[in-house]
Formats: structure tokens, sequence, C-alpha cells
């Protein structure tokens, strides 16, 4: 006991950031020194500028796709973890070919458009027809089909900038469901106000949806500043007159990959940590914050932990995810072929947030052990993280894990300006705060190992409200 | 004597803001007036507004620019200036195309260029050549031939960010020169770094300009973000290959127009107060910040003065000029064409950099009566300027007149942000403060009157250091 309270003492001394109230707990020591390795650690940094200069935007189903895929498959195994894998995906190819567009009345002038995801193409010379224009996707659905038919829908709902990011959820709807909106009543085809809280003269793309019965129609996303120059054309001339000229093309499937790879757990290794990332990227960027950050910040955590002496329990396991971005389709394709061992998956969690500093952690767990979890987290406070709530979604493609039972967590990243450049041509390696990139990199390896050593029973998992 | 202090100790009290150590003048009661009036009126703001959405963007020799000048006449003549007119210019026309720029090796990924202003074509299959780097035009013009012969020059001179604009003067050469420089010594095409500050994937644009008897090659911008990209490649493999295309055309000449306004001097209506913007613009953004702030920054400004009761002595003369953007034509063709009158200018000043706030103004005029023009300035100082040099150019176009003889200011704005978006697709309306845009306003409804009505004798000029 004596010589207990000597190391004690000397770890408090050594330790002054872990609270001497109690002897600090071995996984908390860990935990404290797996935080400063990743604030002093250019690693992620390093992949983040090796993925977007040696391979650039690399979209699902590309051929810069494969070449991402045999990127991470190279890394990884040059990172020397335990195990390195992939896993066949189907994905559809996509491409954007050109887009253009040009105002032809009252005042002509060209507008800064792109294609969003999916879309198909115009007929060659174009179509024209006049602008009709909504506050967003329900006022479009409540509007009767007259006052559409055989018009161009604008939809003109404005992204607010929030540290949660929330704005895109506000208005995201639009996007994906607006041509079957409009095609319904008639529209001939769809140009919505970006989904993004800048006011560069740059569109932001993303997926759109079609539904089986309704016409498809052309679909792109104009610049916020043209989206308020029409609005200001609008005040003086309701007959807006646009010619809309696309050239995507779908081009059926293609094999892309889940890449993999491994820390073996040293006592439980048949149950797993996930944390993840996507891959793949839209293809006007170089994929830098979405989600070149979050294949780094999992990587470098990871690497971090199987560079430990001593591993943890449990295995953690890095899935870089295929095709995201056009349906996490990765992410269904993982589910499936791991089907059999999710009820091993001990919790998981995605970086797809962009670099901004994580300044709160969610959970979705059972109810009953949060307190404890919190207990087993509350080291990641000294990396500035709050405990928050039990409703995370744990990021776009691990929120697909709770429907099966996988308890899940959110690392909630500062978002003010991720929705700045967000799907643009803007998604650009400058773009990337490395001191940021650092503390996502501390939270990742604090959350992975503390989780892989956790005794808490995380499950039944809380139901959403 | 009484009946005068009266008098100006109920002007102290109704004007705080004038001195009181002795009697305010007349016209720095009129001045403070039209200082209350500008910052109050939304006329320029109505005015850039009405210009970026009703004509939008507007190259010299294009149709759009002819829009502008019937724009711009109809706008004057409904303001109700005592007289307008304009004046044909010839000017050269030149066709953007298209501009795409592809790295093929070691790492084949688009790049974002645009095309600078004048340049050739290159051939339709475009150009391949490896890059070859150069900090700046100094260093290309002394590096030896046989590293730059059948090579594509990269001139990767970072724009600073200052107060005054001066990183941009510091880097443009480059753009302007380069193309030649690059040529004589074997090179096939150059792309230099954007002259810009910012970090958008936007190149920004701006003239050229080829030597007779050295062969003409295409002449390209690249973004930041881009350029940093190249950067990058070079480090890890110094043979960077890229595929240039691009198809802009020259088409000869065509007119053009200086539009101008006057407000007729009272007493002295032959000489000339001076207060100048160009209309033309480049054709990527809508011509916001340049240069419809300055367009509507000195009309707001005139009409203020052509609402007074008392018209100053001297004629205000505003000169909306033609084809600024590509050789500063209209402004030689203006010399030109009042040359008989250029002794009877008194002052001239042109608003040419944005939006940005004035916080000082600089003169260039008798060395001997600078101390009497800067107390006649004194009431500009409530508006935040302060008095400067005596070393104005005046602004692009009017920085020709001081050769003839001509006095001028340099009204100068805080110009931090102008080169983020100058010469760019994000020229629009959005960057405007409508609040800086009034207090520019107030600045030149000042200079305007009082250099109207001033006593002080400006010639001759003072010689630049």
């Amino acid at each position: 006991m004596q010589k207990h309270c000597r190391i004690f003492l000397t770890t408090c001394l050594l330790t002054p950031l872990l609270a001497c109230q109690s002897p600090p707990k071995p996984e908390n020591i860990v935990a404290a020194q797996l935080q400063q390795s990743a604030l002093t650690s250019n690693l992620a940094y390093e992949l983040v500028e090796s993925l977007t200069v040696e391979v650039g935007p690399r979209l699902a189903g590309s051929n810069k796709d494969l070449v991402a895929v045999h990127w991470a498959e190279n890394k990884l195994n040059q990172l020397g973890f335990d195990k390195v894998y992939k896993e066949a995906v189907q994905v559809p190819v996509w491409s954007r070919g050109s887009a253009k567009a040009e105002l032809i009345s009252p005042y002509p002038q060209p507008i800064v458009i792109t294609a969003l995801g999916g879309s198909i193409a115009t007929p060659t010379q174009g179509i024209t027809a006049p602008i009709v224009r909504f506050d967003s996707l329900a006022t479009l659905e409540l509007a009767p089909a007259d006052s559409i038919k055989g018009k161009i829908v604008f939809i003109d709902d404005v992204t607010k900038r929030y540290i949660t990011g929330k704005g895109y959820s506000e208005t995201v709807g639009g996007r994906s469901k607006g041509a079957v909106a409009a095609s319904k009543k008639g529209a001939v085809a769809i140009v919505i106000r970006s989904i993004g809280t800048d006011h560069d003269r740059m569109a932001h793309t993303g997926m759109m949806r079609y539904q089986d019965g309704i016409t498809k129609i052309p679909a792109a996303a104009m610049s916020n500043p043209d989206a308020d120059q029409i609005n200001l054309m609008l005040k003086r001339d309701p007959n807006v007159v646009l010619t809309l000229t696309m050239s995507p093309q779908s081009q059926g499937d293609s094999t892309s990959y889940n890449v993999i790879a491994e820390v073996t757990g040293s006592s439980k290794p048949e149950e797993i940590v996930l944390i993840g990332a996507h891959l793949d990227s839209w293809d006007e960027g170089t994929g830098a914050i979405d989600d070149g950050a979050g294949v780094a910040i999992v990587t470098a955590a990871a690497k971090l932990i199987q560079q430990l002496p001593n591993k943890p329990a449990r295995t953690i396991r890095v899935v870089l995810y295929a095709a995201e971005e056009v349906g996490i389709i990765g992410a269904k394709a993982y589910a499936k072929a791991h089907k059999h061992e999710l009820a091993k998956h001990y919790i998981a969690a995605e970086s797809d947030f962009g670099a901004g500093s994580i300044y709160q952690i969610d959970y979705r767990v059972n109810e009953a052990n949060l307190g404890a979890l919190h207990q087993l987290s509350a080291v990641m406070t000294n990396n500035g993280l709050i405990l928050g709530s039990n409703t995370a979604s744990g990021g776009p493609d691990v929120s697909i894990l709770p429907a099966q039972g996988v308890p899940v967590a959110s690392l909630k990243q500062d978002g003010r300006d991720y929705f700045d450049y967000h799907h643009t041509p803007n998604d650009t390696l400058d773009k990337i705060d490395p001191a940021a990139l650092q503390q996502n990199v501390a939270a990742y390896v604090q959350f992975a190992y503390l989780m892989a050593q956790s005794d808490v029973e995380l499950r039944p998992i809380a139901t959403t409200q």
C-alpha cells in the first residue's frame, strides 16, 4: 500500500493534468500518454497530404478510386498494422461531364453550377425554361403543379452556419429529394441553391436520387452568389429564363473496396472497436476535408495504438469505407459481409466531418451504463472534449450499425467552416489546420484505446427519441 | 463681430464634430452635411446592384460592354446630371474560350486555371510539357535558357496581404511580362501562381503582354491551392508534366465608350475636378468590386453635389472609363481627346480598388501648398481618413495625367481582402459591405466638393522621388 502511494504521488507530479483525488487508473495514464503522442505527431497531416497530392480526387467507381484503394493498402502495410485487407464492393459509376447554365432573360449572363451526383444529362442543346422559385423542398411539395409544369425548379433554401453543421441537415432534402418532387409536378429540371455556408462562386455537388416511376430530370446546384443574383432578378422581373446544359453519364457498376487494417486485441481479439472514415471523395476537390482528414485521423490514431508495448484487450479495426458519397455503399457492404460478427462490435465511430477540433463526444449505448462510460471517458476532457448525450449517430457509414444493435459514438467536430468547402473544388489541403488535426487524432486514439480496454457493458443500446 | 460669434457658437453646438477654435468655414459646413447625406444614402449600393444584376460581366469590346455603356448613359441621365455624354474608344476584342489543365505525371489530376487576358490559344490537342518552376519573374529572367527550352514555365510568386495592396504590385510583373521572359528562353507556355491573396480554388485572370519579335506562347494562371499542390508534387518528383488546353481568341477591334457626366461649376465651370472609375470588367465575375463599386461611389458622390442648392465653383466631371482592364485604353483616349483642357483639370482621382473603407488621402500637388491643401481637407478626417503623403498616383486610369501636369489624389482604401476576389468569378455583389461603400461616397463627395471650391494653387505638381 505504501509503495502504491509513492507511485501514485510520483505519477501525480509527472502528469499534472490528471486529478489526484484518487490513484489514476492505468488506462488513464496510457490515454494521457497517447494524447501527448498524438499532439506531437505529424503522421495524420502527412497521410492527408499524401492522399490529396498522390491520389487527389477519387470518385467512387472511377480509375482514381482504385488508385486510392492501392494507396490505402500500401500505406496501411507500410505502417505495420497487424492485419491489412480489402473487401470488394460493387459501386455505381457516374461521370460528371460538363455543366453550364446561362440566364437568357431578363439579363443575360452565365451562372456557376455543378451537376448533382447521379443526375442525368440534358439534351445536347440544353434545356431552356423559366425558373420557378421555392423557399424550400417543403414549399415545393405543397405547390400546385400548374405553377411548375414545364419550368426549371429553383429551391432557394439558405444553409445556416452552426458548430454542429445542422444547417446542412435542414436543407439537404432539397438536394436529395428535390428532383423527384419537382418532376412529379411536371418540372423539366431542377437547380437548387448550393447546400453550403460560403459566399464563394462555387457550386456544391452531392448525391441526388430518382424514384422508380417518376420521370428523371436533370439536377444541378448553383453557387450562393448566383442564387442571390437570381433573387435580385426575380425582384425586377418574375420571368427569369435559364438555359441548362449538362452531360453527366451513369455507366453501370464497377468494383471498389473497403480497405481495412487491424491492431489485434491482446485478450479479446474477437471483439472489435471500429474507427472508420471513407476513402472515396467527390471529384471536384482533392478530398482533403471530405474525407482525407478522416482517413488520416483514424489511421494515425490506430498507428499510435499499434506502437504501444502492451496492446489493449480488444481489436482496433480501421475501416476505410468505399463509396460513401454515392450512398454509403461500402458501409452497407461491410454490414452485410460482417453480419456474423456485428454482435462482437463493442462500439463504432466514424470521422467524416472535416478537420475542425472535436468539442464533444456523444454515445449511443445502454442508458443505464452511460454514467460508467462517462467516468471511463473523463480523461478525454483534458483534450477539450465535453461528455455529451446518449443520442449519437456515429457518422454516415457507421449510422446503419445501431439498427443491428451496435453501440456507436460521435466525436463531434467544430463544423462552422465545413460547409464552406464541402463538395466543392475548394476541398483542398490548405483548408486543414494541422493543430486541429492533431487534436482529432488525440481524441480518436484515446477513444479507441479506452473502448478497447473498457469493462462497461454497452448493450442493449438506447432507443432513439 | 458679436453677431458672427453668436452664429459661430450656434454652429459649434449644432455640429460638434467641427473644431471650435476658429469659426467653421462655410465649405466645411457643407462638407459635413455632405458626409451625413452620403452615410445615409443607399444610392451607391443601388447602383452597383443594378450594374452587376442588370449588366453583369462586361469585358471591354464584348456585347455586354455596350450594354454597360447603355446602362451608364441611362443611369446618369436619370440621375439628372447637368451634362451626360459619351466618347468613342477603339478597344481590342478578346474572348476567353475554355481553359483546362491536367497534371499528367507523376500524379494525374486536374488543376484549376484561367487564361490570362490577351493570351493566344494552345493547339486543339493542348500543349504537354514538363513544368519548370521559378520563385519570381526576376529568377526566371536570370535562369539559363537550357533549363527552360521546351518546358512550361511556372512562376510561383506568392501575393502577400497588405492594407495597401502592395503585394499585387510586387508580383504582377510575372503576369504581365512572364510570357515574354519565358518565350525568350524557349518555353512553350507559362502558367503562373495566381496574383491573389486567397486560398480559393479559383484562378485570377488579368492582362498579359506580348512583344514584337518574341514568339507568342499561351499564358494562364492557376489557383493558389493548385500552386501549393504542384509544389508538393515537385518535392516528390522533379518531373511534373502538365497538359494545357486553351482556346482564347483575339478578334480585332471594336468601339466602346468613355461615359461622362458633369455637375456644371457655378463660377469656374471650365475648371474640372475629375472623379473617375472604370465601367468595363473582367468576364468571370460580375464586376462588383472591380469596378462596379468605383462606378457607384463616384456617381453617388457627384449626385449629392448635383442636388446642392448652391453648386461649387468648379465643374465636377464623372468619367466612367472604357477598357481599363485591357490596358487603360479609355484613359489614354480621354487624355488625347481632352488634351486641350488638361491644363484646366484642377485635380483628378479614381476609385478602382473595391469597396473597402478609405483610410488615407494622398495628393500629388505643388509641394509648397500641401499644407494649405491639408488644412482644406482637414474636415475629411471626421470620416476616418488621415492626411497622407504627396506621392499619389491617382488610380490606374488617372495615373497618366500627372505626366501632363494634372494634380491627382489617391483616396486609399483598405485593400486587405481586395486581392482575394480580384479578377475571379468571386467578384460579386455579396463581397461589398454597404456601410463601407457609404464611407467611400462620403470621402469622394467631400473631396470633390472641397476641390471644386478650393483656392489653393495645386500646380506645378511635385516630381516623383
